[in-house]
């Protein structure tokens, strides 16, 4: 029997309904769509860390790690990142953001999928990954 | 060698072009997209269950219920479960039916990723699912 | 420790990004979005196959298959594909050339998930895969 746990990074804000912020079942780690909210110190109100662009992928990215760290797993586990921004004209800062975080940080990057989709008022970007730990 | 098979429940409809409802292979069961089809008895056209959210969102579940049972996987063996919805203005409405349906249901909750996408006409949701099993 | 490796076809255009066209960790296999783009002999700005939807489609699923085999994976492996288009009026069309495509290809289908979303300029369809070998 293969346990199935849960993730939650401390200072993760509570997820709307139920779900987990990160999964791990064997050597298969899962990442919820991540956005860029803020620490938080108990229930309430997400606060989205600012209305940019660079700032929420920043964000976002961060909150991503902190549950790959969590659940044990780092980039260089990572196999596949799912990008969702809101805007097409947004896609160039999107990689000039994301070759800069991630410049010294993984050896081998992962697969991506970048795709233009709705999100909630206030969020230009969500994120989630799947990681193969071991 | 790791066996594929396609996991198909009884009574779901036939896809419109060469694809699995559910794919098995080594502890990998991966649920195609499911939608608000009810149970048919054979191929035709697929039914919607009908024009509302909540119905939607409860005949989708259980359509992803139904294959991962037939592949030999429960609730408790997903680790995600992606949803597309088509407006926004959906999101607290589903969360509610969300939860109303897994509560007592699962353990440790799947994470989740949820995007705002176009759908077929009549379609409001669309979710698949990826367990790892064992 | 299993190793990652990044799975990248000769001729594959040089992505945007610091991501990699496929990613294999352990006995999975994560390609990333495939588009419609031609191979290409070195960097440079990618070219579109055409305008059309069917020549996009093929290009695509020869973009994911050389990813996949470069990465000692064929179409028996992949367990999901996932389809994102533009316009759902592009469906029925889609079908067509999907199943022309696969017909003698693969034994036991994957899972397909297909939504419609925003894609760059140009672009009707991008495709993902994940596989699992052995």
């Amino acid at each position: 029997m293969t346990e199935k746990t849960a993730v939650t990074p401390a200072g993760h804000t509570t997820p709307p309904a139920q779900f987990s912020h990160g999964v791990r079942k064997g050597n298969i780690l899962q990442v919820a769509g991540q956005v860029g909210f803020l620490p938080a110190d108990g229930p309430g109100k997400p606060v989205v860390v600012g209305p940019g662009l660079r700032e929420q992928v920043e964000q976002t990215l961060e909150n991503v790690r902190a549950v790959l760290e969590e659940g044990g797993a780092s980039w260089e586990d990572a196999v596949m990142l799912r990008v969702y921004l809101t805007d097409t004209a947004h896609f160039a800062e999107f990689n000039e953001v994301w070759d800069a975080y991630f410049a010294g940080r993984v050896k081998v990057p992962a697969a991506r999928t970048t795709v233009y989709v709705g999100l909630p008022a206030g969020l230009l970007v969500e994120i989630d990954a799947l990681a193969v730990l071991g």
